[in-house]
């Protein structure tokens, strides 16, 4: 089996060269990966936004499934384990790791961003970072188990609970995750989406959707909610609108989860955030008990993930699949590592 | 004794002119008031900006104190008794009020503003609005039991805990109040407040305060953090530079209590919520307890507000009173309604 790597080269430029597969060191393993999805953090490296952490040529992706293949010194793990991948390796000393936030330390090493990253046949990584997957799990699936921990824990940190009317303010990949991560607390949930391509994926996933270019979202969630409004809504579009409609839709003390990212300051109805008392949390990953049960979530069907996968391209056509999800109507594109072997 | 009235005629007008002591319906209670403030709301009132709810000619105040000197039908008060009022008059069958948040009632009849105020020789209130006050309660005092109550609340809603360090944006009364308060749920509090007479008031109340144009308010946080950063804040300040302030000193995980009122859309650096994941808690006045609170920690000493009040003018002179508030420069001016009697 050839070995192969994903190349950020800089400058826009994705390149696939042959790799040596590597020895995994003391408290390493090594992972011969299935598949690696591609995320918008990717599409950012790519093209250059993140250059302040990522040094070229660079291996990038943190969206992964694969299996253990070889242990270094001092590593309980069994070889032929399927495993994923926490790649938010922390400094442990930290404000934020002592203060018990280690997922969001302030030294954090990601890896697939400030080290190297899944797209390649082999890579290594540290044991402590394993997350164990069931056998039976399609591993295309278990690529999305990173994604999904990300949903978990913006579910989690807005307090979604049963019953309560939830709206997710855009329909991609996180957005339908965090829907349906929701529907699995017992929340109602509406979705927000313009593009009719995502809409179709979300009423495939037999999800309640809305095209805010059509209809007037506010008077749908009054509707739903004898006038009271949302107990919860997602900003998952990055858009300058979209945190209107959230903010908008929202009951007296709603909770605002943010999720997209806002690189420049936006304007905020602060008004209304005072008016109704609304909370706003910010969220930002994921902790291990996250990806615990988005692993649970994916493999007992309740978080259907194969819908969202919208191609699979191998890992020899890597800079293709980077151009399908930078063309726009993509939901998630997989990177197919597994070589011809 | 002759009774008087401060009346807003409109335009920025206001006026006094006699009343004649009204009598309590069933149900109701007359106060003669001893001390009426004036606040950000009342200016706001007077300025014309609150028109749509205000109907001159109009009597407006609501933080008030006085006694209990005649009674409706219906009504165990007891004449003689010393009270203050809470001016949240709500429907009790809105989604607010039916979710059990009456304080932030959609229909709010907010006594002062959509109906009749305080600042009066008598006023005529629903007994069930009535917060009883100790009788050794000096009554100038107790008329800043409302916007203690305020702080009481907005403490309450940030979750501030003992031991946490605590930056309060903006040092009017207010903010005092919070930083005071906080300071008796055992927080370390640091004011920021760009006026030097305002910093006088915090200095002589024993708070530590800076000056933002002076000295880098990060780099004081963070030293007396070790480098995490507060662990809530609080933008009572209005400006759009408190905001960022507010946002900027917060460790992970840190709460901004918003209080202060943004009437337009405001900038706010929305990654950092992300990064750092912050959370925004929207405040708006109080609860009976927050209430029931503010009267205990005035009364026992551990919020002293007298510090707070810059002048008391007499009703027969109450625009002088709108005019000195206006003039900027003062804390907290009360209106003395006693009368010559």
């Amino acid at each position: 089996m050839s070995a192969l790597a994903a190349v950020y080269e800089g400058d826009g430029v994705v390149s696939t060269a042959p790799r040596t597969p590597p020895v995994p060191g003391p408290g390493q393993v090594r992972l011969d990966i299935a598949y690696t999805g591609i995320c918008g953090t990717d599409l950012h490296v790519v093209h250059g936004s993140m250059d302040a952490r990522v040094n070229p040529p660079a291996v990038i992706g943190h969206e992964t499934a694969g299996r253990i293949v070889a242990v270094g010194a001092g590593v309980s793990w069994a070889v032929g384990q399927p495993a994923t991948v926490m790649p938010t390796d922390r400094c442990g000393t930290c404000p934020a790791c002592t203060a018990g936030h280690d997922h969001v330390c302030h030294r954090m090493n990601f890896l697939g961003v400030d080290a190297e990253g899944a797209m390649q046949s082999s890579w290594i990584v540290p044991a402590e970072l394993l997350v164990p997957l069931p056998d039976d799990l399609p591993l295309d699936a278990a690529a999305l188990v990173e994604p999904t921990a990300v949903a978990v824990h913006d579910v989690t940190r807005a307090e979604v609970a049963a019953g309560e009317y939830v709206v997710v303010v855009g329909g991609g990949p996180v957005g339908l995750l965090i829907a349906m991560v929701a529907r699995t607390r017992g929340a109602r949930v509406l979705v927000v989406e313009v593009d009719g391509g995502r809409r179709a994926v979300a009423e495939s996933l037999a999800l309640d959707v809305i095209d805010p270019t059509a209809e007037d979202v506010v008077s749908r969630v009054e509707a739903a909610t004898a006038g009271a409004g949302a107990a919860v809504a997602f900003e998952v579009s990055g858009a300058d609108a979209g945190i209107n409609t959230a903010v908008d839709v929202l009951a007296v003390r709603g909770r605002l989860g943010l999720v997209a990212i806002h690189p420049q300051p936006k304007p905020v109805n602060l008004h209304r955030f005072f008016w109704r008392e609304l909370t706003l949390v910010g969220a930002r990953l994921y902790r291990r008990e996250d990806m615990a049960e988005a692993v649970a979530l994916i493999a007992d069907g309740s978080v259907p993930v194969r819908p969202l996968i919208s191609q699979v391209i191998p890992l020899a056509r890597a800079p293709q699949a980077f151009e399908a999800l930078a063309a726009g109507g993509a939901m998630k594109v997989l990177v197919d590592c597994r070589g011809e072997g």
